[in-house]
Formats: C-alpha cells, structure tokens, sequence
C-alpha cells in the first residue's frame, strides 16, 4: 500500500536551512508535518523553525542516514544540492521529491538548455565552452555580445560575463574561474516572466498566473503578480511548464524563468526545480502558497488552487534594505517576510514585502 | 532608551506548547523574530517550530530563568498559566506581555464579572459561591436554572455544571469538585457573539469585525465572521474591548466573549487574555492575522490592519473529526490548519477548517 498522501503528524525533510527551506517549514507545519532541516550551519534559518536539525555536510553519509530514517519524505530547497545527496537517500530508501533527474538537469545549464529543445521547448541559443578558444568561433555563431556562463553553481548573476569580442575571449574564461561554461546569444527580450507551477504524485499539474519579473544587478528586485498578459501568453507558458514536468515525472514546485520576445513569443531562460523568489507573491495573494503547494505535491495531497485572491507586489529587501524594517512595519500597506538571517551582507536576500494591490 | 520596538533576529518568549503557542510561532518566525517554548512537555506541538524549548513546569524557576535570559519579551498561550511564573519573569527582570494583572482578573470568574462591572461593563448576574449552602439562596435571587462555575480553570465548558432546583445544589457542588464558584443567571441571549482586539505599546487599539460563534457540548464549533451585525453592535463592542484593554494597560490580542440580547444588548460572558479560537478566521480571512498581530503588540510594532480580505467560516476539528484530513486536503474551498497533536481524544481540539465565503 503506498504511503501516500502522508498523513498529518509525517515528518518532512529539507535539504538547505535558507529561507525557502524556512517557508517550506512553516507550511508544513501549518498542515500538521513536522519538519527536518540539514545544514551544516547549525544556526540556519530553517533550522530555528523545524522540528529536528542535522547539521551537516549535504553529502555527509551519516546525517544522511539520519534525515532517511527521521523522514517520510525529503526535498531541496536549491538545486545545487549534490545530487549523490539525493541517490544516497534514494538507496537508503528514502522518499525524494523532486526526483533527482530533476536536480541533474537544473543543475547544469547545458544539459538543462539541451533537455528543453529536446522537448521542442525553445531558449536563447547557446554554445558549451570548454576552453577559451571556444569563445571565438560561438561569438561568430551567436553574434556578439553574448553571456559567458559557467555550466554549473551560477546564481544572481554569479558565475556571468559578458563576452564583447574575440580579445576578450581569454579574459572572459578566467573572469568566470575557467570552468566549463555555455556560450549564450543575447535575447532581445521585451520582459522577463515567470510561471510557478506544481506536478502531484497523480500526474495533476496547477499553475498560478505568470509573474512580470525587474532584475537589478542579476538578482531578482521585484515580482508583479498577476503580469498583464493576454490568455494566449499564459496558456503557453502553462504548456511550457507542464511539458517540463510531466517530461522529468516531477513532483512539487517548479519555477520557470522565461523572455517574452517581441511579438509575445517565449523563451525558457532557466528551470528552478524547487519554490521560487519569483513565487512569493503568492504567501499573501493566494489562498494556497507555493510554500503549501509544494508540501501538498510532495505528501502526495491534492493541489490547491492557484487563482489570486489580490494582485500582489513582490519587492525583495537585499543587503542593508532589511534596516528599513522598522519603516516597514508601520506601513499598513506592508505585508513583511522577514527571514531571520543574522547579517545583512550586500546582495544578501534578507526578507520580502508583499503589497495587495488595487485595493488604495 | 527603550528596547522597543524589538529588531528581527530579537527572541518571543511563549508559555504554554499547545496549537495557540503554536501558531504564534509561526507567526513570529515570519517577521524575522526566533522564538522559545515553555511547556512541560518535551513533545508540546509549539516547541515542534521553536527555535528553542524549555521541557519544565510553568513555575519552574530555573526554566523561568532560562526564559527570560534567553527572550526579549515573553506572552502566553493560555490565562491559567500561574500568575506566579508572571510575576516571577518580572522579578527577573523580563518583559512580559500582556500585564500579569491580565492574567490575575482572567483566571477567576468572580474577579473578572466584579472588574468589568467596576468599569460599567455588563455581564450576566451573579453571586459568589464559597460551600453548597450559598447555592439555594442565590439561586433564589438569580432564578432557576443558573450555571454553577468553577472561578478557576474552567474552559471548554468544563468546571461547570446546571442547578435546576435548590435540591441539586449539594450534588452541583460536588460536581464541580467543591471549589469556590460563581452561580451565573441563565443569559437567554439571541446569539454568541466575539471580538479580538489588540493594543500596542503606545495604547494604540485595533479591532477585528466580530465574528459570531456557535458552540456544542460547550466546545466552539463554528464562527462566522464578520457576523451579521449593525455597525451600532460593532461600535459597542468596540467599546467594551477598548475600556477592558485601556483599563488593563494591556498589550497584546484580546478576545471578549458576548452574549447578544434581544434588541441588540451586549453582555460580557468572559475574556480571555491572549489569542482565541474565535479568531482562527482572521488566519486566512484578514491580511495580518490575530498571531501575527499579537506578535506585532507584544514586540513594540505598530498593528497591523484589520479589515478582512474575504468572510470566512471557521470549523473546529475536535477529537476523531481530525481523521478527514484526506477528504479536505481534496476540497478545494477548505484552508487546513492542523495543529501536529498526537492522539485526538474526544473534545481535543486538532485542527480548524477555514473558509472564504462568497466566492462560490
């Protein structure tokens, strides 16, 4: 008989103590789970609201043997996770959602890039590098400038360079630490969006509304929700979403990162297998968050529903921005996610403010 | 320089691990803050989302010390937490919110009718009851039947029991354990009414619309907020929250209980110092909830807005209700808080259904 939907008082595992660990473990909790929580920093933020806390290496053996035996059900909260972290708990007998192929494919932008134009899913086009006499001949291909990316652990704009021109071919390789990389063709895009989806163990998949996404200095700065987009736009985005999980027989929360080209045609920019910034309007605009979402799939429960209850305004606070909490929690119109890391380190994503709009 | 208002990363003390510690949890660890629970079991459901917990009885000093070295304000779940453990914070030197009076005039029916009727508040007649013999006479002077209660530790309608004829009274007495008790005239009332509201630091008060509740077997069933009520019945108990909180010089949520008359008369059938079942309906109903709201006063915030989002109706799960976790985890209308308890043994309160009316 198969454990699942797990029943309330199941303990749900969390690879990562960030904060979207942390508002994993708040919904779970909201539905009666426990939670455990590895990390090797034994104050992370997840840590201080789950039931039980390993700390630990994310590969290490034991602690990994711990959180198999302690859990029902283990996920991620990042894709970076080694994803022998994942096969070790698999062997042990763990439950994994999402499945570690899906981790694999995210985890490296040319197999990601490569897995999605397999599925006729189209993205900017792109070269692999592996050395810098790649870079020229790609520059020749995809026209210049183009993003020099490093295939693996790139994240806000870390592990990205700009590739002017051939002369600069050397020094973009080391800017990026000489690792294996992909070349990528500038996408004149009109905006970004986002769609932040959900796949049940039945096979169900739920959409919220797509996310009008402002990036400043490769880190994401604010989410409008829902974006104005005609019915065309968001259908295809759903089938964009529902293509990618069904393909990889996912289970959770998946955010897809897309380019809205002139015309309204769109590009996937990269997959995140896990809840997503560009999703946190949802803790205030929908009776379902991505947070609960994600818990629901994972347990095997049914999907909520996804359809707004406000349009929302998602702006991040990063770095030093969090000291305006005391502004902000005097404005009535603010609704605070503060995510109890201690310090506020530049480009540190510290909390979040939701504000409902059309309601002034 | 006051400490007030207390920065994320500060630390909510919580005394008592049910599901209100629980949910006042979550709501701190939302804004940032951590949290410590005390309750005398190691497995409590709050200390299960508790940054750190304290396994001791409520009065146990070296706890109490432990508490209050490691908070920056410290609340309680519950009024029947010994008065002593208050004033035993504050002799350490702890903040403790809301007042220890709150709690003196809250754990006994006779303080609290005799201070809200000093203040001009109306609440059902009553007559002190100190032995079997007192029971005849006031029952004489309240008419028959009239309710016997327990000053003390009664909730949920336990600790109290009907006298129909002055032959019960030896046999009520003994129902309710022989203790010091009030007899209370039977309230033909039209309908159960509540209010929660909160006062902050700077005697700033906020009030959520009533919500009108149903109760069975003395236990809250149901609550329909905002209840169908004038916006003379509104004001009024308003009014009476307000005069309680201002006398009180109380900080934190509230909640009064009131019996609606005919012709719209309020009557103050109890208050409870903390956060209250009734207001489970802001959890999904309002943008800042009674937890997070608590949270906020308690901490030195300003409160937060009041207005509801959607109407709500509230259910309890009580006992073996609890076990049609899978049919609402599948009902799409259905907001599920569960609160992680063990066993659900008959009228233990397990969880709570809530959901958003009028968009059916």
């Amino acid at each position: 008989m198969s454990k699942f939907p797990l029943p309330p008082g199941s303990t749900v595992g969390i690879i990562g103590g960030g904060q979207l660990g942390r508002m994993l473990a708040l919904a779970a909790a909201r539905l009666g789970f426990d939670t455990a929580v590895l990390d090797p920093d034994p104050d992370c933020t997840a840590g201080r609201v789950a039931s039980k806390r390993f700390t630990a290496a994310y590969d290490d053996p034991e602690a990994l043997k711990g959180l198999a035996d302690a859990c029902d059900v283990v996920t991620f909260e990042f894709e970076n996770a080694p994803a022998d972290a994942a096969e070790s708990l698999l062997a042990l007998g763990a439950e994994v959602a999402p499945p570690p192929i899906a981790l694999a494919v995210a985890q490296d932008r040319f197999e990601e890039k490569t897995f999605l134009n397999g599925l006729g899913v189209e993205t900017t086009p792109f070269e692999p590098i592996t050395s810098a006499r790649h870079i020229g001949p790609a520059l020749d291909l995809l026209g210049a400038p183009a993003l020099l990316k490093t295939r693996r652990q790139g994240y806000d704009g870390k592990g990205q360079t700009w590739v002017e021109t051939h002369d600069d071919a050397e020094a973009a390789f080391r800017r990026i630490g000489r690792k294996p990389a992909i070349l990528e063709a500038r996408a004149e895009f009109r905006r970004e969006l986002s769609i932040v989806a959900a796949r049940a163990r039945d096979g169900e998949v739920a959409a919220y509304p797509l996310g009008e996404n402002f990036h400043e200095a490769g880190i994401l700065r604010r989410t409008i929700a829902p974006a104005a987009a005609s019915k065309d736009v968001q259908d295809h985005a759903e089938g964009i979403v529902r293509r990618v999980l069904t393909n990889l027989d996912y289970i959770g929360v998946m955010a897809v990162e897309l380019f809205e080209m002139e015309g309204g045609r769109l590009l996937v920019n990269e997959i995140a297998p896990r809840v997503h910034n560009s999703g946190h309007w949802t803790l205030d605009g929908c009776e379902v968050d991505q947070f609960e979402q994600h818990v629901r799939a994972i347990a095997g429960w049914p999907l909520g529903p996804t359809e707004p209850i406000a349009p929302v305004e998602m702006v991040n606070l990063i770095g030093a921005e969090v000291e305006e909490w005391r502004k902000l929690a005097g404005d009535r119109s603010a609704r605070l996610w503060l995510y109890g890391k201690g310090e506020a380190r530049p480009g540190r994503k510290m909390g979040h403010v939701n504000r409902l709009r059309g309601k002034d």
